[in-house]
Formats: structure tokens, C-alpha cells, sequence
């Protein structure tokens, strides 16, 4: 115990001092991968590159075959969670802070001693194959991760590349040690959520392995090639399949097939297992290669290869961590530690997804299930769209631009492949899950159209936007663009529904409008104003209606029922959803000091125990403001429109200091795959993409004293808060360039040309600045010319 | 009833008119897809073109969900038993004359009235959706198969292009109907046989559906596409698995998954059905049509509209026959009614498979899985290659050459493709079962190239062969080359596998001497004598031996046992398998005379029902010769080589007398995919390949008065069995183009080059006629040089 004690310790410095190197040249020291693997966050702290195809990460707990009781799923989403204690094993693919979950693909695990082939469970590890572990002892930095396994005494690493996972697993004390493969393990793991899996030996150092699963995605094909850096010396294949293959010959009598012949090295079926087992581990650690592919074993085996031919872990994790450095790089902040820690991580955390979905040699799987090459731009998965369409991808077209125009195609050719002719609603590894409502890919698209970036096949864009808002299968659009609202006795969520395909429907006209196409723009703009056709005069309130136009008689603004008219939400929330068209909605309310009023009500209330109960995936409570659910993001941002932008600064500074910190449970609720963090980002630095398609960003309040953003060809724009401090929240006035910016909005181009804004911060509100009608954002009214 | 009976008689009359019309002008007349399709000839009556993808047949009763109790599975291997009076419907892949078996996909069955999902029993056919049928209102011919369906008064019929099935279904006395299309309908059908399955509606009139199946082939991947003539008026999707997808959303409520919803057309899961239901059928017959592929949907949709654009049934239909006529039409046979019958159904049945697996645009998946394009060969699937290394593949040399190229090409990707570097040894569908023994793959290839069939990679063909036959993890081949044999305690079958090894090693022997690779053909010869050290000169049998050299103490060579030192066999049977040296073998067993009353007491003995019952697979007994397996297939032929040439002209006879008819149960065993056919054929001309690899054929005794074979370059072969009658089954004299001879055996040249081979036949044998020792077919010493 004492020897692996001074070893860990040893190996725990040199660890250091490479952490210790690295953060002396680059914004990746400020990165804390812990951040928002508590609490509700969701987020996962293994290896990973920006836009990576592989999130090699350690699984804390997940429901098992053979653990009994089952452990809380929805805590673990990512497949870690800080308050875990136990690591089962290290997979490939996770999800970066979702509400509903999947992946975990190809769980490999190290032990010593004797071979444990079953997890066992968190209260007890000595049953399994699973291993203590402590916080004290785990480090990771962007692109790496490391952890001792307290039960074997061995030290895990891991980093990666685009497409291909590397571990490296030095046993402290051992010469002999195992390498579990558990292809029954995953997350959000069900019963029979694995529909088949193979894992075949190919020479004595790699095996191939496939595996197709049932879960948020049905029948989800990955392909896997894991090479291993010294010669297998032993190995078993396992098969707990009660309803295995079985050679079911004629006589009715059951063998073995062959295919579980130790000769033909393969093992096949719905719960399958391998172990191989290696001498010789005192003298060098054990590395092994994990290549990924959705579509096929030759190409992940293409994959391994060409990424990474070499067995060089340091240099796979210093490739890691330039990679992370090129893009952290290019913001600079100052700020307290703790700011510079959040912006940073959150930085991180929204350059995870989407993410590259496609083999080195340009193939991918489309959401047909066909295999398809990409020309002419990389394809890009994980579409979570309900959430991203805010504020991430509005980010990346300041930071990314370049990336933004794949991301679009990859979303255009998924219309393509669609059956249904549609764009991705909520899609990940080659399929549409359907989740969520709206059609916001189009917001992504006339977004980035409007910005400028337009690298993808523009008259398909047009013709998948049209096709997309007017699709006869999908939710409820022939009845929206009947009625003008979706009637709440035709679909479940028809308020949130309404509202959301509304705002989408400005997008698109935007986007027209800018296009030239005129009649086009005016048919979409008459679209975004279906709005109004659920706002209920006589409550004040968005509310459900059915097709004959009878309000809900079941109505309260508080109620956030399950398949009720909203979506992960209520009429309180939802009734501030017209982020394009906030003076619409002011004047529909009575008019800017109701519309505060009716603001203040939604922070300020007080939710009974009941109500909160009924809020599903609705975290971080403000009153009644839920910041860790998406349709609260735009909220405090609209005290703007109603001439009372210190209001605004107010909420931003509460939200941030009760909200949000540097800590393991640091997000108020599921980081949303980067959209949380692209809040964070947007508002540090004192403005907010509202309503993306109108170019515009509201101006909130700085938290930082200053962030540089470093753009294409050579621009910067920088943001500077002066005086800022725990009481200095207020703005007293900003400048653009020098000269004195009066409006409470940003311009697109403002930002993306290069500059400098100075805000002057203040203890008091200053009531003058950016109130007046016109320094507002603009209104609906104004684009519909 | 009386109109619609009226209406199935006109429609029956059209059908025998047409069959009549086609009978004046084809060898396709004498076909009889019926014949064994009865007793255990696992024969079925569907529609298929020579060597077709698509196997489009009836399917009459199989193991399914909800039938209790489950009918018998070993009896309907081809999916159809003549001793059914029910059709479940018609599903698109079939084995031809297996023993054990798969397949059975896409069933489509049509009815009216009320929609019923589940099948119902045979017992009990009005409780789901099969119908009743008689053989009196049933018609068939190659490439067609037509029934009347009682139940629902639709007459139904099917035929096919090599990649797709067209279905034609006249509803006679409804106007509404339906459709349904069962995917947990399979052949060998064990509960979760389906591992996943979908089908989806593309449009009114096509769905596009895939299935993934563990049976004998392990996660078998099949796509297809299927439209209909009429738009679908109403449809339904079906999903029967109670553990179908759900989204399994955070808080653990189950709500259907929105794949389910009709507005996203798909049913996906274990157990999914779909219904169509059509309007307007007494005008005019429904029509549908399926494509296949094993490489994705879009290559089934592909072949579909490639193969069949058109909506033509009966140009269908002639163009199916068309192709089978091409066939039979190279050969001319006279002889009785029933011979006729029998030959042209055996060579019907000989032309089923390695059928194409390919699609229009070359893709195919490999035994890696992959998809592969094949390129400058067809590629083909389907090698029952212990069955039909014997008289099957060198039937084929013989009347399709060109083909035999490709089958080898195709054989030789397998083993690129083969991560045990293996050639097939029993493969289909992209998949290798590993079923029986031997590597009979190398006999396949070895007979073509020493016949001049070369268009195939020779150098692969080389490294294949040596690959194959020294393959370090295929059963027991390091301990064969080790010990000369098989041990006894290393493997079961080890008397089998080591006696058919040798066979192998001769086959590879002659290949390497004709190219010229002396020293490759010494070792390949010296392995092929490897058949002494299992003969037991005590007993004077073949013997199970273990790995010191002791001989199996549990002796009776009457013992089948299940999983003993023989396959499928016992020892009396096994005794005579050295094909390839049959003067070796009759100088351990004593000499010409002993030899023949080994043989005499093979056929004569009185086989205890015991021992009967012990043997598996095992049908068609004279004694213990058991025509109806195949280690029996060239028993008969070997008096020749003792000089005794009479006795195997009487035994011949004798096969022919007693297990073979033209009638539904007139096949003696499994046809084995062509295996027992080709036996027929060889036979009825009056020669047999008894160790394809020598060149040389074993005169038996002819069955049928004159056969002209139409071979390339316009040459022919024609046989003349003169005076042939029920007595005068004895050859007096033989003539090879007009010159006497006097051998027992012909050469492969003297068939291929054409020519006429005359039999004058008698009711006495002529012992002398090829008698002298110079007379019988060559031994191995011979060709050891």
C-alpha cells in the first residue's frame, strides 16, 4: 500500500507539472471540466477536442444489467456525476448537458486481480468490476482526463482525438491486469436497450466491435476498432445472453453455435462482453485505441489509423489541448478567477457540440440510415435545437462563423435525407428524435444567412425552410396555418407551440426579406404576428384555445402540467415569449410599466411546493423565472424593450450571483449542449442575442471587466466595464468606438467589424440611458415595412 | 359464392390456357415446382428466376407469434409443406431443400373484410388472417406460382425478376381490401428471432422496410421496398412488442414516442406489422411489387425501378420463364413422362443457388458486414458446399461454365472478407454459419480451374486455398497436420472431418499439379492419403481415434450418434468416403470382392429402428445407404472401381425404382440446395463425379432413353441408352463417338468437347465390360506421379 501510495503521488506530480506548463500559455488553465458535473448540470469532464465525434469520459453510475437497486438516471445523463464515488468504466460518446440522454458507447474498464465481468453497485464495488475514486485524486484539462481507481490502484487517462479515444492505464502495483469491453453498458440504460452488439479479435492486439441500441435513438448503429499496445495474453469472451444465439437445429436440440468457439474469435448477441489480459505491466502502462464510426468497422478502423497512428499519448493530449487553445485563445477576459474559470469553461462547454459526424475517408450515416459522403463540407451531429437556437449558435457565428455554414448544410442535407422533408428538429447520430417543438433550424439558418455566412447550398435552404414551416406531417402546421394557432384540442404543448413556430416564422421572413424574395418575406411576417391568436385580452396571458376558439376553461398561469398547453413550462413564461416582437407584445399587456409590472410578478413571485413539483426539467428559480430551462433565457433581457433597461442590468447581476459559479454545481440547471453557457458568455460580456434573425443583441449589464474577442482577419472586439465591482452593476453610459452608443442594443455588425465598447458602470441605475422609444430594439412592425 | 366461384373459374381457365400455350414451346412444361415440396424434400413451389435474389413462395405454416401450439419447424425449412391446407402468405427468401434453415422475409399476406393481424392456427384459420387452400385450385410453373386463397375468394399469384417479387391479387368478389405486410413472420421462426425491424411510408403507394433477424445467420440485415398499384386508402401501423421504444423522459412517465405517431409514418421495434387498405379492386387487380437488397433501402428501391418499372404482371411472368427456358432448353431429354418431369424439376432445382446477392448498382455486404462493390464478377451467396462440392458445382461446369467463374470469384472475396481468412464453408446472406465440415470451398475451385474455368483471380485463388487449408483456428486443422488425422478427443466428428480433409487435400493437390507447383502437390497428396490413419484394419472400418492413438473403445459402426467421431453418418457409411482413392480404399478393405461385400452389406443390411432413430438427417434408406443425406451420394458408384461395374448399374436402378417419383414426397431426403438434384441428373444420363477434381465421371447406368446437353460454342453431348426399358437396365456395350469403350468412366473433355456416348442396353449385366483394373477410374497413385 505504501509503495502504489508513493507511486500515485509521484505520477500526481508530474501530472501537476504538466498542468502546471500548460496553463502558463493558454486560456485552458481556466477551463474546469468539474464545472456543471453536479447539481442538474449534466455535463460530462472526460476527454474531448472542439467538435469532437468522441467524448471519452468516465460513467460514475447508470442503471446495469445485474445491479440491483437501480440507480437515478435523469442525475446522469452525461454518465458522471460529482457526487458519485465510483467509476464503472470509461466510454466514448456523451452527451454535453442534456435533459434526456443516450450514448455511452464501448464502457472499458482496467482491474487487477481476479476478472469481475458484472458492474456491481455504488454501496458495493468489491461486487463488480467497478472502482472507488476520489475528487482528491482526479484531474483532467481540456482534452485529457486522469483519475486513480482506488480498488486495482491504478492510474486512468484518457484523451482523444477527432474520432478515436485514447487510454492509458498504468498498474501501480501489479505486472498482470484485466481490460473489461462491457458492450451491455450505457447510458439512460434500459432493459433490452441493446438490440445486437459483436466483438470479434482480429489479430492479438485489436479487435473490432459493433453495437446497435434502442434508446432516445432507435436502432442506433456504432462500430468500433480498439487496438491495444501490447499483445493480448489471455482472453474471454462473454455472452450473458439467456436467449443467445443457439444453433436451433432440426431435432429441436440446443448447441453452442460456433460463433462462440473460442477458434472463431467472436462474440455476438445482446449482451456481450469481453476481457483480455496483459503481463508485463509493471515495466510500461497499457495504452489502447478506440477508433469510432457510425458506419462501419473498416472505417473506424480508418479512423484509428489515420488519426492517430502513433502510440504517443502525451503528444494525443497536447494535440487535445492546442486544439482547445486555438479556440479558447481567441477570447481574452479579465475578470475574477472565478469569472475568468465560468467564461472559460463555458467557453469550453459550448464548442462541444454540434459535433463532427463523419469518417476520415467523408463518409457518414444519414438520418435515412443510408451511408453518404460529405462534399464539400463537414457533417456535423447533434442538433438540439429547442435549446441551441438562442443564444449557441448566435455564438458561433461571432467565434465560428466558418464552422456555421457546415453546420447548416449538415442540417440542409438532413432535409434532404429526411423522410419526412423536414429539418432536424432534435437529431443526433443519423436520427430525428422528434423532441421539443418548433421548427428552429430555420432560426439557425436565416441567422447565419443574415449574418453574412452563407457557404451552403442557399436555394436548398429556401427550399427546406418552406417545406419545414409548411410541413403537412409534422406536430400540427396545417391547422397553425389554418387557424393561426395550433388549438390545444388538436395537440398537446399548443400554446408553446404556437408561440415558437410564430418566432421561427419571423426568421424565415427575415431571411426572405433579405433574400429580395418580398412575397415570400410578407407571407411569414404575416405568419409572426399568430402570436397575438393565443394572447387571452381578458387574462393578460397566453392560453390555450381550442379549434372553435374557446379559451381554456382549465387555466392558470401557473400550472406547467405535462402535456399541458406549454412546453416544460407555463403561461407565466411563456406569455413573454415574443422575442420578436417584444413591443407587440407591450402594447397587447398595457403598455411599458404593466409590462415591468407583469416582469417583476414573474421574478418576484412566490411558487408554492406544488407547482414547483409539476415543473419538469425547470430549474434555477427565480420566482417564477426558471434559468436553467431555455424559455426563461430572453426574459430578463425585455425589461429593455419596455424603456427600463436598469431593470434588465438588475436581473442579470441576480441571476449571476444566485445562478451561477465555479463550482461542480455551478449551472442553475442542464448546461443544454452549450446553451447555458453561450448565456453565460453573451452575458458576462453585456449583450444578448433576443431574437436571432433580427441582427440584434440586447444590451443587459457587463459582469466582466473585459473581454476581447479576437475575429476573422485580423478584427478584435472588445468590451471593457469600467469600474465594475460588487455594487457597480448599473450602467451609466456606453460608447462605441468613442462615441456615445444611447440605444440599449448592439448591432450584429457592430460586433463582428471590430471595436471597442466601453460601458461605464455605476452603483445607481441611470434612468435616462437607452429608455426612449427609439434606443430601443426594434420592433416586428419595423421589418414588416 | 356462386359468382365468385364462376369468376375463379374463368380466372383458372386463363391460367391453364396460358400455361398450355407455354408448354408447346419450353422444357419449362415438364417442370413440376410441386415435387418435393412434400415428405422431407424441403423443396418450395414459389416464383424464382435461375439463380434469382428473390425466392417469392407461399408459406404455409411456421412457428409465429401467438400460434399455440407451434406447428413442427424441421418439416417446413422452404416455409411451404404439401401437407398444409393453410397459406399464412408469401414471404420473399427461401432455402432450397435445406435441412436446417432461415429466411422467410417479407410476408405479405392480402384479405377482406375485417383486418385480422395475427395469423391464427392451421387448426383454427378464421382466428387470424391465414386462409385455407386446396391443391386443386393451386398452378405453378418456373418463375410463377398462383393459389386460391378460399377464405377471402382472392386469387393470388406471384412471380419475380432476380431482385424483386410481383405479387398480383385479384379480389373476385370484394371491392375493399386489404393488405398486410408481418414482420415477425419468418422460417424458422423462435421467439426474438426479429432483432429490429421498421417500415415506413414514403408515399401513398411505396413504404420502404428493414429487418434484422438472428437465426442461423446472425444479425442478418435485410432492406426492401414495396409499392403497390393502387394509392393506399387507409393504413395502419402495428407494434406489437410490449417493449417497444418509448421515450423514457426524465421523470420515468412512459409516453409513446412520436415514431409511433401516424404523423411520422414508421412503426419501428421487434414485432411491427403494417396494414393497407385499397378502394376500388373489382375493377382492376391490386398489384405489388418488392425489391431487395441486403445493402440499405435506397439500393431496394433501386433494384426495384431498375428491374421492374413497369406494372406488366404477365410480361413479368414470360420474361421469368423465359429465362428458365433459356436453362432447360439446353437440354433435351427423352425418356417417360414421369422421368421428363423429374429431370427438368431436378434441373430446375439445380439452378436455384448460390443464387445472386448483389445489387443493380454492384453493392453487396460482405461476410466483414461491409459493403463491397463487386467488380468484373457477379456476386453470389449461398454455399451449402458439403452438400454441393459433390455433384451440384460440377453439374454447373458443365452448363453454365461462366457462371462457375463468378461462384469462385465470389467464394474468394468471402475469404478477403473473412476475418478468419477462411473460404466458406456453409455461408449465405453476407454471413457464415460454420455449419458442417470440411473445406469444400477449395473443391469447388480446384474442379474449375482443372477444368479451364479461370476467369477469377488465380493468384487469390492460390493464397486462399493454402490459407483455408492450413487455417490455424478453423476446427481442428493444426492437430490434422500434426497427427495426420483428426483426434477423436480434440473434436467431435473427427472420422468425418479427417476423410473429407483428405478428399479436400487431393482436390487442392490436383489444382497446384496442374499449375505446376510440384512441391505444393506432393504435400497436398501426401495430406490426401491422410484417410489410412483412421481406418481400423481390425475391424476394417473408419474409426474414431484420440490423440494417443487408441481407437474409439465405444465402437459400432452402425452408431450415428449426435456429436460421435461421424457427421450426419456412422462409420458403415463414412467407410466408403475416400473418393478420391478408391483402389486404396478397396486394398485396405481386402480387395475387389471383399470390397463388394462391404458395399452389398451397406445396401442389404437391416438397419435396427433404433439405430434408425440415432441417425439425424438421415432419410431414403436401402439398408444403411441413405440416399437421402449425402456422405451416401457416391456409394453406389463404387463397385466400378472394384471391377464390379453390373452391381452399380443395379443399384442405381434400384435408388431410382425406390426414392425417387415425379410425385410432391419423390425426393428421398433434403435436395440440399441442388445437391440431390444434380445426383438425379448425373444419374439418369448414366455418369457421376465421384471426386470432382479428377476429371473423370463414373458410368453408372443411364435412366433415360437420350439426353442432349447444348453446351458453349455450339457443341453438344448427347447420351443414347438403347433398348433402356424396366428389365434392360444393364450396360452391354458403350460407344464414345462411334468408338468402342471399354472403360468405366468417362473424362470431362469427352462431355465438354461434345459429342454422342451410346449405351446399348440389356437385361443381363455384361461382367466383362469394364472390369479390367485398367478399365476403372484412376487412383491417387496415379496422379502422385
Amino acid at each position: 500500500m505504501k509503495a502504489s501510495f508513493y507511486t500515485s503521488l509521484l505520477l500526481c506530480g508530474s501530472l501537476v507539472s504538466l498542468n502546471t506548463y500548460a496553463t502558463q500559455h493558454s486560456n485552458t488553465q481556466w477551463v474546469d471540466t468539474f464545472i456543471g458535473t453536479g447539481g442538474d448540470g449534466h455535463l460530462f469532464p472526460g476527454a474531448v477536442v472542439p467538435f469532437g465525434m468522441v467524448q471519452l469520459s468516465p460513467d460514475t453510475d447508470n442503471p446495469m444489467r445485474g445491479v440491483s437497486p437501480q440507480p437515478e438516471i435523469y442525475k446522469r445523463c452525461a454518465g458522471y456525476h460529482y457526487d458519485d464515488h465510483t467509476i464503472v468504466g470509461f466510454s466514448h460518446t456523451h452527451f454535453s448537458g442534456t435533459g434526456h440522454s443516450d450514448l455511452g458507447d464501448l464502457l472499458i474498464m482496467p482491474m487487477t486481480g481476479e476478472i469481475k465481468t458484472t458492474p456491481g453497485s455504488a454501496e458495493n464495488p468489491e461486487a463488480g468490476y467497478r472502482s472507488r475514486f476520489s475528487h482528491d485524486k482526479e484531474w483532467s484539462e481540456p482534452g485529457y482526463y486522469g483519475v486513480e481507481l482506488q480498488d486495482y490502484n491504478i492510474t486512468a487517462q484518457v484523451t482523444a482525438s477527432q474520432r478515436v479515444g485514447m487510454h492509458k492505464y498504468t498498474f501501480n502495483d501489479a505486472d498482470a491486469g484485466h481490460v473489461l469491453i462491457d458492450l451491455t453498458a450505457a447510458i439512460y440504460n434500459f432493459e433490452n436497450k441493446v438490440i445486437w452488439s459483436d466483438i470479434r479479435l482480429i489479430d492479438d492486439h485489436t479487435l473490432v466491435a459493433y453495437r446497435a441500441t434502442n434508446g432516445w435513438a432507435n436502432n442506433r448503429q456504432m462500430y468500433f476498432a480498439i487496438e491495444f499496445s501490447k499483445p493480448i495474453s489471455e482472453y474471454n469472451f462473454i455472452n450473458e445472453d439467456d436467449k443467445r444465439y443457439r444453433c436451433m437445429d432440426c431435432l429441436g436440440k440446443e448447441k453452442h453455435s460456433t460463433i462462440e468457439n473460442k477458434a472463431v474469435k467472436i462474440a455476438a448477441g445482446k449482451a456481450v462482453k469481453f476481457v483480455a489480459s496483459f503481463d508485463g505491466l509493471k515495466d510500461e502502462p497499457l495504452y489502447i485505441k478506440v477508433g469510432l464510426s457510425a458506419v462501419s468497422r473498416s472505417n473506424a478502423l480508418k479512423n484509428l489509423k489515420t488519426e492517430l497512428p502513433h502510440w504517443d499519448f502525451d503528444k494525443t493530449r497536447a494535440d487535445a489541448k492546442a486544439q482547445w487553445a486555438t479556440y479558447l485563445d481567441k477570447v481574452d477576459v479579465e475578470g475574477t478567477k472565478s469569472q475568468k474559470r465560468q467564461f472559460y469553461t463555458a467557453l469550453y462547454h459550448a464548442l462541444q457540440a454540434p459535433n463532427i459526424y463523419q469518417d476520415v475517408n467523408g463518409q457518414y450515416r444519414g438520418v435515412d440510415g443510408e451511408i453518404h459522403e460529405g462534399k464539400g463540407f463537414e457533417h456535423y451531429t447533434l442538433f438540439s435545437l429547442w435549446d441551441t437556437y438562442r443564444a449557441l449558435h448566435p455564438l458561433l457565428t461571432i467565434i465560428d462563423p466558418d464552422r456555421v455554414s457546415s453546420m447548416v448544410q449538415s442540417m440542409l442535407v438532413h432535409y434532404q435525407q429526411s423522410y419526412e422533408n423536414m429539418l432536424p428538429i432534435w437529431s443526433f447520430h443519423g436520427h430525428e428524435t422528434w423532441t421539443m417543438i418548433g421548427y428552429h433550424a430555420v432560426s439557425v439558418i436565416a441567422d447565419a444567412y443574415l449574418k453574412g455566412i452563407r457557404d451552403f447550398d442557399i436555394d436548398l435552404a429556401v427550399e427546406a425552410t418552406i417545406n419545414t414551416a409548411n410541413n403537412p406531417v409534422y406536430d400540427a402546421i396545417p391547422q397553425y396555418k389554418k387557424f393561426g394557432y395550433v388549438p390545444m384540442d388538436v395537440l398537446p404543448e399548443s400554446v408553446s407551440i404556437t408561440l415558437e413556430y410564430a418566432y421561427d416564422d419571423f426568421a424565415i421572413a427575415q431571411m426572405f426579406n433579405a433574400m429580395g424574395k418580398k412575397q415570400l418575406a410578407k407571407e411569414y411576417y404575416a405568419r409572426a404576428m399568430n402570436y397575438k391568436n393565443v394572447f387571452d385580452k381578458q387574462t393578460g396571458y397566453m392560453r390555450g384555445k381550442d379549434s372553435k376558439g374557446n379559451w381554456n376553461p382549465d387555466f392558470n398561469p401557473e400550472a406547467a402540467k405535462y402535456m399541458g398547453p406549454f412546453t416544460e413550462g407555463n403561461s407565466n413564461q411563456y406569455s413573454f415569449y415574443v422575442p420578436h416582437d417584444v413591443a407587440g407584445l407591450i402594447d397587447l399587456m398595457g403598455g411599458d410599466d404593466k409590462f415591468e409590472g407583469r416582469l417583476d410578478a414573474l421574478f418576484d413571485t412566490h411558487l408554492s411546493a406544488d407547482m414547483i413539483k409539476e415543473h419538469e426539467d425547470i430549474a434555477g428559480l427565480i420566482g417564477n423565472y426558471a434559468h436553467g430551462n431555455e424559455p426563461s433565457h430572453h426574459i430578463a433581457y425585455l425589461y429593455n424593450y419596455a424603456g427600463k433597461p436598469w431593470r434588465t442590468q438588475e436581473r442579470i447581476r441576480q441571476i449571476m450571483d444566485t445562478l451561477s459559479s465555479d463550482k461542480p454545481d455551478g449551472l442553475a440547471g442542464n448546461d443544454d449542449v452549450g446553451q447555458m453557457s453561450a448565456w453565460y458568455i453573451f452575458s458576462a460580456m453585456g449583450f444578448y442575442p433576443v431574437a436571432p434573425g433580427d441582427l440584434s443583441y440586447a444590451i443587459g449589464a457587463p459582469q466582466v471587466e473585459k473581454v476581447t474577442l479576437k475575429l476573422a482577419q485580423g478584427k478584435s472586439f472588445t468590451t471593457f466595464a469600467k469600474d465594475i465591482s460588487e455594487e457597480n452593476l448599473y450602467i451609466q453610459s456606453v460608447t462605441l468606438n468613442g462615441k456615445p452608443l444611447t440605444r440599449n442594443y448592439l448591432m450584429h455588425a457592430e460586433i463582428i467589424n471590430g471595436g471597442e465598447l466601453r460601458y461605464q458602470m455605476g452603483d445607481k441605475p441611470n434612468k435616462t440611458w437607452g429608455t426612449a422609444h427609439s434606443a430601443r430594439p426594434p420592433a416586428l412592425s419595423k421589418y414588416k415595412g
